[in-house]
């Protein structure tokens, strides 16, 4: 049942905003699972006040920490001819203000972090992307998966408008996390049709509200709970997912 | 069938954007269609330069011209004690870009006119919509309409993530466009939990695809014919339609 074993079959992986919560637990689950990649690459703002993050590195040297400016180039070099097969955008922030407080300031620098930098990190690892997928390259060429290439976006339930109604609606009237994260899944989306002729998989995937800096105390899951799922989801996608927007446990969600 | 007739029981309209295409068109359609509010507040950013809505205003004493940036507090002094009964948030632009081409900029240029934009807005007309629904409150209060307070959120078939996929997707490759309206749409979705206590209707609607200077020539509505449709299913909405997403043919749409 569970995908995850398929990341052995993975040469590369990449993580944004693993310095801390999601991020950090993937790159460890990847690291010390017994399933690793070859090289999981690990990017962070400021490296140097990532602590735990360096010494998972210093443990695993499967793991290479490159900051998110330098990052494809670096990552250019580290994989060389093979390119990279699995690009993990999880950096987001979670900016939350309700009708009454939102400031137009607030959307915008959601929206970026959220929604445009995922877009544009992607555009940089496409080349390197596309000579992952052209070397992996099956006997029929519409299959997909990690084995070949494929862009993962960690996105959230609340950014289902659909879902935004009723009880749920109530509890998080977050404007700006909300509208960023309806705003990555449209680039999903939009990324997952232009994608597709060069073999790249691209999905949006909920991790579940996780007991992280992000998700606070009274979030129902650990973060191993959540990674431990959200991987062996990806691990088994398949070209049935491309396009898709899945909950932790693999279920399909509204838009 | 028509709902078209109930903006005469609707004492005041504010149209953003009103200086040319839709926004001129239901200004036009509005004041000349038998069927006219109270008073029409028409804002443009430069009225100055907005030569056939001036001219529709000379003809028409019921439409105000207002630049947006003074245009809550005229509109205040304009309305008085009876509030703001529709806003219909029109104003948005096209910005066109696909994966190779689309820069930061123009994601974030395009997010903040079409999507902050509406919510800045209509939090600064919330004091007068709420004037307006508290002074046409029902017997029952659950009933909703543009009779009472309403905002209507211009959006696009292009910003449903859903329908962005197959043939139509293939067509529309814009990523500025159909990210800022699927973040109009979780906007539209947000106002509308939040309104609902006051009375206030908030949905999103789909003009159709018009020849305007956005739409092109190619296009298969008349803004005549777009706007006739429009405004039918404007004057038509009731609490049943609160947090929808209708086409201009009324039908719901997916997210």
């Amino acid at each position: 049942m569970s995908g995850v074993q398929n990341f052995r079959r993975c040469g590369s992986v990449v993580v944004t905003g693993a310095s801390r919560g999601l991020g950090l637990q993937m790159v460890d689950s990847l690291a010390s699972g017994g399933f690793a990649p070859a090289r999981i690459i690990a990017t962070s703002r400021d490296p140097s006040r990532a602590q735990k993050l360096q010494e998972l590195a210093e443990k695993h040297p499967i793991i290479h920490i490159v900051t998110l400016d330098q990052c494809v180039e670096q990552v250019g070099c580290l994989l060389g001819d093979a390119g990279l097969n699995c690009l993990i955008n999880n950096a987001g922030v979670n900016v939350v203000a309700d009708f009454q407080s939102v400031t137009a300031e607030q959307m915008m620098q959601n929206f970026h972090t959220n929604a445009v930098a995922p877009l544009m990190v992607t555009k940089a690892f496409l080349p390197l992307l596309k000579t992952a997928a052209s070397i992996n390259t099956p006997s029929d060429p519409r299959i997909m998966g990690i084995q070949r290439a494929a862009v993962i976006n960690v996105t959230s339930l609340l950014g289902s408008v659909e879902l935004n109604w009723g009880e749920r609606a109530n509890n998080f009237k977050w404007y700006p996390y909300r509208t960023s994260k309806a705003a990555l899944n449209m680039v999903s989306r939009c990324m997952a049709v232009d994608l597709e002729p060069d073999g790249i998989l691209c999905m949006a995937i909920h991790p579940g509200w996780v007991r992280t800096d992000m998700g606070g105390a009274q979030a129902p899951l650990s973060p191993e709970e959540s990674i431990s799922a959200v991987l062996s989801v990806i691990g088994g996608l398949t070209e049935k997912d491309h396009g898709s927007f899945l909950n932790f446990t693999g279920e399909q969600l509204p838009w």
